[in-house]
């Protein structure tokens, strides 16, 4: 198989991300939000955001990388952001395996640099791999104000949870991190989301 | 309001693009593909197949342009490829509309650059619009052939039909050009697309 053929198998692969559904309500069509659309938001959200990214971020890179980030549900499927921690390692096996099989499709050494994006992103060590995470976390945040609480209520989610996923989009991007923080906030006030049993949120 | 506010608010209003659906069925969940689900696959398509540009296209422009090329169907809606031409002029006045609104969203000196992007796919004169443009005319190809004639069949779409928008992926990409010519030809053979009345289809 030549290297196009290859790469155009990859796409049509791909092309089963559109079937993986995410537990985020959306508010205009009012059914769950699909891991593909999911994935188009961040990578629009990447260019538009892109002045909020710590300067030399390079922001084509972010964008190539929340384009890949989710395919490896093709196979494992999405977990809940708030999946407990047995769920998640199990995730986190199941994802690796997808992305050896996923990104084998693709010519040698295109399969090592989309791998290269992927684990770059799992392992959220550069600054364009911490600005795409806060992204990713941000997203769902905002789909949840829309709908009036969304995941939130539906799994009983309380303001310190959330605000313990606010540290990750503050350690991608300070502007984003305080924004995330007043939305929390704005969240308690408005009764969408509510204070952990013992009261106040963490400072 | 602050320019992350706005920018904020036009990434909220995107989020409406993944209730515009397109005539393109999908195989996996057997449903019609909407244009957000459609821009990411592009996206993927550009980073994927980007060695088929001609030298020195920038990706990342090509990139930026597919996921915002869409985003004014959240007002004029998704028209289809082969939409006669009194639908076409229709189509085009109510765009140029849903851009004016969309893209004012953002701060002034954003909502330039976005706009001058879809302003760009458009005109289709860059190479970066066309490479874009050819993608574009790709992705429902194999989509069609993926779900053994799709739209083609629905709407009785003929060979020649289809050649004529081949003619736009070739001069995004000679190579994809190229490729596509022999998707059409496999479809005819495989029954999947008809030949026009006549016979044969255009050379």
């Amino acid at each position: 198989m030549d290297r196009l053929d290859q790469q155009i198998r990859f796409v049509g692969e791909a092309d089963l991300l559109k079937g993986v559904l995410r537990q985020t309500m959306l508010a205009g069509p009012g059914r769950r939000e699909n891991s593909a659309e999911h994935s188009w938001h961040l990578a629009l959200m990447a260019v538009t955001l892109a002045e909020h990214a710590p300067p030399g971020t390079d922001i084509a890179r972010v964008t190539a990388m929340v384009l890949v980030h989710d395919l490896v549900e093709i196979d494992a499927g999405d977990l809940f952001v708030y999946a407990d921690e047995e769920q998640q390692t199990r995730q986190e096996a199941a994802e690796r395996a997808a992305a050896d099989r996923i990104f084998a499709l693709l010519p040698p050494d295109q399969a090592a640099g989309f791998r290269g994006l992927w684990d770059e992103f799992e392992e959220r060590r550069t600054p364009e791999a911490r600005f795409a995470r806060a992204l990713d976390r941000l997203q769902p945040m905002l789909a949840n104000l829309e709908v009036g609480g969304g995941t939130w209520k539906e799994h009983g989610i309380t303001a310190d949870q959330v605000l313990g996923k606010v540290r990750l989009i503050e350690d991608g991007s300070p502007a984003l991190g305080r924004f995330a923080r007043d939305l929390v906030d704005r969240a308690v006030r408005d009764g969408l989301l509510a204070l952990p049993p013992g009261g106040a949120t963490a400072p």
